[in-house]
C-alpha cells in the first residue's frame, strides 16, 4: 500500500543535465539499487537524438534492463512522435512528453511552437494507444520561464485541455525553472484540476531557490499523489539557464516518511545508493541534506507501519 | 501593514554557535542593515555569562544602539531571571526564554529540570512585567531531542500550561533540533493552541534535514504569524550535536514575498546585508538558495502592493 509515488527522475533529467556520460553498468547499478529500496517508478531515460544528447543514447538497453526488475514502472520521456515510437519499441510501461507552457521555451527547447506541440502530443498519444502504454504530459515551464518571466495560469488551463483532447491520459505540472511558490502551487492545481480532474497527479519540482520541499506540502495539501525527485538533486533543465537543482529524493522520502505517508523507500537503503553515483561520476556535485544530518533519532516512530 | 513577521536571530542564535566573536562595529552594521531592509524584529544577543558564551558579551551595548532605531523592536534570549534582570536594565522591548521540552536537553543545557526552570519562568515574568517588556517563553526541542528522541506531545501541552500560568505572554514552538516534520508541526500547533490559544504566534525552525521551509507552509495553514530565521543560515544550537542550520532569512523571504504575504521586508536590501557577514567573518559558512539563484523574474508580480 502507498499513499504516495515517488518517480526517480534522476538517470534522466539529472544525467542529460551534465556533460559527462554515465556508463551503462553505473546506470544499471543505480537502477536496480534504486528499485531495491522500493522506489516504484524510474524514468529511466530519453528518446532523444545522441547527437544531441549523447547521455541518454543508451536509454532502449536500460529500458530493457529495467523491465527486468519486478514491481517497477519502467517510463522514459519522449520529445516527439518519433521518440514515442522509439519508446514504444524498446517496450516502456510509460512516456512523457513535455509540453512547455512558455511558448518561448518552447520554440527554443524543441523548436515548435504550442499548435506544433499539440499535432506531436496527438501523434504520441495515438503512438501509445496502440501499443497499450501510459501516455501523461507533463506542463512545463507552467510556474515562470527564464525567458517570458510570468506564464498566464489560464493559459496553463487552456493548454491542458488541448492536451487532454489530444490523449494525455495524465498530467504534471513542471517547475522547469525552480519558480514555484507554494500558493503558486496550491492556485495551479486547483486551477488545472478544474480544467482535467485527476488527470493531474503530479509535481516535477526543482529546488533552485530552496523552495522544492515547501511546494511538495501546498501539492500535498490539494491532493497531489505523485512527485518527482532525483537522487542527490542531479540535474535541472539545460535549456533554462540557472535553473538547476532538481529535487532531493532523499530530502523528499525523509520528509514524506516522516509525516507517516507511504511511500515504500527504505531511507536507509535509498541513502546507500548516492555513493554509486559519487563513484561513477567523481566530483559530480551532490545536494541533499538529510545524507549528512541522517534520520532523526525518533524516525522509525514517525513512519507508517 | 504586515500579514508575517519574520524575526531575526542570527545575532543572537547565529552568533553564540560559532567560535570566532563579531566584533561589535560588525553586529551594529548588519543590525542597521537589517532594518533598513525592513526586518521588524531582531534577538540581537543573549544575557548569558560572557564566560560561557563571550560572542554574547556585548549584548547590552547592542541593545542600546538598536532601540535607537525608529520602528525595531529589539528582543534578547535571557536564560533565567539573572539574565532578565540584565535585560531590563538593558531596556529590551521584548525578552525570549528557552524552556527545553525535553529535560535531558535542559539539564545538560541550563542544569535545570523543569519544575526549576518554571520556577526561573516566573521569576523572569515578574521582572518582565515590573519593567513593562514583552515576555516570551520558546518551547525548545518541542519536535524531538537529539539525546532522548522522541518528545512526547501531550508533555509539550502541559509545560506550555504551566508556563503560562507562570506569566508567559506568547509562545514559540522551536525545532531546536531540526527534527520537525510538517504533518507534526500542524498537528503540535493545534496541539498547543488547544491549550495556550493565540498565545502561540511563533516558529523557530532549523533546516537541518532541509525541511525548514517546508514546515514554514505547514505552520502557516495553522496560522502562525511569526517565524525566525538566521541571514545566511548561520548558527543552529551549540548544545544540540549536530543540529545545525538555522532557517535562512534570505529563502524565507523569497519565499512568503512571492506568496503574496506582506512582510514589509525589501528581498534585494536583505541579500546585500550577507556581505557584512562575509566581511566580519571571513570563510565562515553560509547558507541558502535565493542569494545563488536571484529572485525569479516575474518576483515582483507576485509580491503583495
Amino acid at each position: 500500500m502507498t499513499d504516495i509515488l515517488v518517480s526517480e527522475v534522476g538517470p534522466r533529467d539529472g544525467l542529460q543535465s551534465i556533460e559527462r556520460v554515465m556508463p551503462l553498468e553505473a546506470k544499471k547499478r543505480w537502477i536496480a539499487a534504486e528499485a531495491a529500496a522500493g522506489v516504484k517508478e524510474i524514468e529511466v531515460g530519453s528518446f532523444v537524438p545522441p547527437k544531441l544528447l549523447p547521455q541518454m543514447a543508451d536509454t532502449a538497453e536500460l529500458v530493457a534492463f529495467a523491465k527486468g526488475i519486478e514491481g517497477l514502472t519502467v517510463v522514459t520521456l519522449v520529445p516527439n512522435a518519433k521518440g514515442a515510437q522509439l519508446a514504444a519499441d524498446a517496450g516502456v510501461h510509460g512516456m512523457s512528453i513535455p509540453f512547455s507552457m512558455s511558448e518561448t521555451h518552447s520554440i527554443k527547447n524543441v523548436r515548435k511552437d504550442h499548435l506544433a506541440m499539440l499535432e506531436e502530443i496527438r501523434a504520441a498519444a495515438d503512438i501509445a494507444r496502440e501499443h497499450g502504454i501510459h501516455f501523461a504530459v507533463g506542463l512545463s515551464t507552467a510556474f515562470g520561464c527564464t525567458m517570458e518571466g510570468a506564464v498566464s495560469e489560464d493559459q496553463v488551463v487552456r493548454l491542458a485541455e488541448k492536451a487532454a483532447e489530444a490523449g494525455a491520459l495524465e498530467f504534471s505540472l513542471s517547475d522547469t525553472t525552480g519558480y514555484a511558490d507554494p500558493a503558486q502551487v496550491r492556485r495551479l492545481v486547483k486551477k488545472v484540476r478544474g480544467a482535467v480532474g485527476d488527470m493531474l497527479t503530479t509535481l516535477h519540482l526543482h529546488n533552485t531557490r530552496g523552495l522544492g520541499l515547501a511546494n511538495v506540502v501546498a501539492g500535498l495539501e490539494e491532493g497531489i499523489t505523485t512527485f518527482d525527485a532525483s537522487l542527490g538533486g542531479l540535474g535541472g533543465c539545460p535549456f533554462a539557464p540557472g535553473a538547476s537543482g532538481n529535487l532531493v529524493t532523499e530530502d523528499l522520502v525523509l520528509m514524506l516518511n516522516s509525516m507517516g505517508l507511504r511511500t515504500g523507500i527504505d531511507l536507509e537503503k535509498l541513502l546507500k545508493v548516492r555513493t554509486i553515483i559519487e563513484e561513477a561520476l567523481p566530483g559530480e556535485p551532490l545536494y541533499g541534506f538529510t545524507p549528512d544530518a541522517g534520520p532523526m533519532l525518533d524516525y522509525n516512530q514517525r513512519t507508517a507501519a
